[in-house]
C-alpha cells in the first residue's frame, strides 16, 4: 500500500517509475522494451493497426468521480476499441502521463494498475511523464490484423445486416446518475454503505468486447466502428461513410430501453423530472462511450449465426433520395444524434 | 492567412480538422490514413519502432517565446531524433493537442505547418483534438528498422571510437539567450529589427540529423542513443547500459565551446555576470535539447571513415573500478552531468 500522504513532487522521474514499472503488463512480441530511445515492436503482418486519445482532467473526467484506477483502465479501453473495431488484436501501447505536483502517488500507481488490468494482451512498451497544472492522460494503442484486412466503415452493402456487441446506454445512465446524485462514486469495496452502481462503473470503468473485433472480421464483416459517440451519431457515420442507410429496429432496441427505466426513474426522482421514460431511450440511442462496437454483415453470415457477442439491431438498406443516413423502422430519428461529454 | 481574431472556440472539431489536415504531410506506406478508427500502416521489416513524448505549456515552452511552429518543429524533433537513435527511419506519426478555447486558430495551423516541415519522411496518420486550460501536445513516432538489427544503448565495446552528430550546446545557448533577454524570440522576419538568433531558433527549433541514424546503423554503430539531457548525462548513460567507460577528448570539445564563447558574453553582460567562457563549456557539456546522435563505432569503421555528420570525440574504455561511468580525457567531470529544463 502507498503512503497516501506521498507526493509526485516527493520523487524523482526515476523513483516514481520504478514504482509504476512493475505494475504494467508485459507479453510477447516486444523485441525493445522501454528503457533505450524506442522500443521495438513485432509486426508479423507486416502492418500494424494504430490510434491515439487524450483525456484531460476537468474535460473527460474529474478526480472527484474517476479514481487514478478508473482513469488507467478508461484511457486503454477507448484505444482499444478502436483497434478491436478495425478487426485487429491489439499488441502495445505507449503512455503520457501529465501530472500536478500535489497528485498522490497512489493515484499514478492505481492509474498504472486500471490500465494494466484493462489492456488485455497488449503490453506498455513506452511513454512519457511530466509535470502540469491538470492531469493529462494520452494513450497510443497497437494492433496486429493477422492477415486479415481492415474491416473500415465504409465497406456495408444493401441487404447487410447490422449488429452491435457490448452495451449501449450504460455509460450515458451512469453519467446521469451521477451528475444528478442518484448515484454515488464510491467504490463498492467492503464497510462502503452506498455501492457503485453497475451504470456508475459502467460510465468510469467501460468495457469494450475486445475479442469480438477479431470474431467480426474473421465472420466476414463489411463495415465495423466504435459506438463512442451514441449509436445515432456513430451508425450515421458508418452510413454516410458506406453511401447507404442503416435501418434500426426500434423494437429491439426498446429492450435495451426498458433495462434502463429503473435507472431513469432514479435520476427522474432526483431532479424532479417525471419523464424517466424518455431518459432512458435517450441513453439507448444518443449516450455516448459506451465502446460497443457496430458492424455489418452479409446476410449468409446472419443465417449461420454472428460472431459470439453481437446481436441483430438492424438492416443495411440502398440510400434514399435524402442521402445515406441512419433510420429508425424506415423513419428518420427525432432524437438529437450526438453526445459531447463535458463539451461547451 | 488565417484571420487573427478567430479562435479555436469559434470552430466545431469538424472545422478545426479541415483547417489541419491538409497542411500534414502524407506519403508512402499508409494503408489506412485519419478518418476511420484506426489508422493502418506498412511495417515492411516485420517490426517497428516507436517512441512517445509529451510537451506541456509553461513546462517545456512559453507561448510568449514559441510560437506555433516552433511548437509543431520541436514536438516532431523530438521524436523523430529517438527514431534515429535506433536506426530507424521515421515512417509514421499520430498527434494529441489539448488547446484553450482562446487559442488562436492561426496558432494551431501553425503548428500543424511546423510538425509538417520538421517531419520529413513520416506521415501524420491519426491524432486527437481536445480542450483544456493549457496547451499539451503528444507525439508518437513510428519507424523502420529496414531490416537492420536496432542500435541499443547498450552495444558499446572497450576500443570503439565515440562520435557525434549534430550540434552541442547550441539549444541550451539558446534558452540562456532568451532567459537573460540578450536574446529575442521575433521571427527574423523584414521589418523585426531584431532578427532570432541562431541559437534562440537552436532552442526553439532544433534539428537532429535524421539521416545520420540510418547510415551509423548500416555502417556498424554498435551503440547509440539521442542527447537531449546534455553530453555528460547521456554519455553516462550509454556507458552504464553497456557496462563500459567513456572517455571523451576535452580538446576536442573546446572547440564547440569556443565557438559559443561570444554568445556566452552576451548572456555575461546581460546578467553581470564575468565568467562567460565558464557558460559556454556548461552549454556544451550539460546543456539539454539539442538532439543530436552519440553513437560508438568499432575502430575498424572509424579508420574506414565515418558516416557523413560524425566527428569522433572520445573512446570507449574498460571501465574502471569506480563502476561504468563517463570521463574527460581520463578524469571524472566536474560539471553537474544533467539538464533539467523547467523543472524545479
Amino acid at each position: 500500500m502507498t503512503d497516501p500522504t506521498l507526493r509526485v513532487r516527493d520523487l524523482d522521474e526515476t523513483e516514481l517509475l520504478a514504482r509504476i514499472f512493475p505494475l504494467l503488463p508485459t507479453g510477447e512480441g516486444v523485441d525493445v522494451g522501454p528503457g533505450d530511445d524506442a522500443a521495438v515492436v513485432r509486426a508479423d503482418d507486416g502492418r500494424f493497426v494504430v490510434t491515439t486519445d487524450v483525456l484531460v482532467e476537468g474535460r473527460h473526467f474529474r478526480r472527484a468521480w474517476s479514481s487514478g484506477y478508473d482513469v488507467g483502465h478508461r484511457a486503454a479501453v477507448q484505444n482499444l476499441a478502436d483497434v478491436a473495431a478495425m478487426g485487429a488484436r491489439p499488441t502495445s501501447m505507449v503512455v503520457s502521463l501529465v501530472m500536478p505536483a500535489d497528485l498522490p502517488v497512489a493515484w499514478v500507481t492505481d492509474f498504472a494498475r486500471g490500465l494494466a488490468d484493462a489492456s488485455g494482451p497488449a503490453t506498455v512498451v513506452g511513454g512519457d511523464l511530466s509535470g502540469g497544472d491538470a492531469v493529462v492522460v494520452s494513450v497510443t494503442v497497437h494492433g496486429d490484423l493477422d492477415g486479415r484486412a481492415p474491416v473500415l466503415r465504409s465497406g456495408a452493402r444493401p441487404g447487410d445486416v447490422v449488429a452491435h456487441a457490448g452495451t449501449l446506454g450504460a455509460s450515458a445512465a451512469g453519467f446521469d446518475l451521477l451528475s444528478s446524485g442518484a448515484g454515488s462514486p464510491a467504490d463498492g469495496a467492503p464497510g462502503v454503505s452506498n455501492p457503485r452502481s453497475p451504470y456508475v462503473t459502467a460510465f468510469l470503468r467501460p468495457e469494450t468486447p475486445l475479442a469480438a473485433g477479431p470474431a467480426a472480421a474473421r465472420a466476414g464483416a463489411t463495415a465495423m466502428l466504435d459506438v463512442s459517440d451514441g449509436l445515432l451519431r456513430d451508425a450515421g457515420r458508418l452510413a454516410r461513410a458506406s453511401g447507404v442507410d442503416v435501418d434500426l429496429a426500434e423494437g429491439v432496441l426498446m429492450r435495451d430501453v426498458t433495462a434502463l427505466v429503473p435507472a431513469a426513474v432514479d435520476v427522474a426522482v432526483a431532479t424532479d423530472d417525471a419523464d424517466g421514460a424518455h431518459r432512458a431511450r435517450t441513453w439507448v440511442l444518443s449516450g455516448g462511450e459506451d465502446h460497443g462496437l457496430l458492424a455489418t454483415f452479409p446476410p449468409e453470415v446472419a443465417e449461420k449465426g454472428l460472431p459470439a457477442g453481437f446481436r441483430p439491431i438492424g438492416d443495411v438498406r440502398d440510400a434514399g433520395e435524402a442521402g445515406p443516413r441512419v433510420l429508425l423502422d424506415g423513419e428518420p430519428p427525432h432524437e438529437a444524434t450526438g453526445w459531447d461529454h463535458f463539451r461547451p
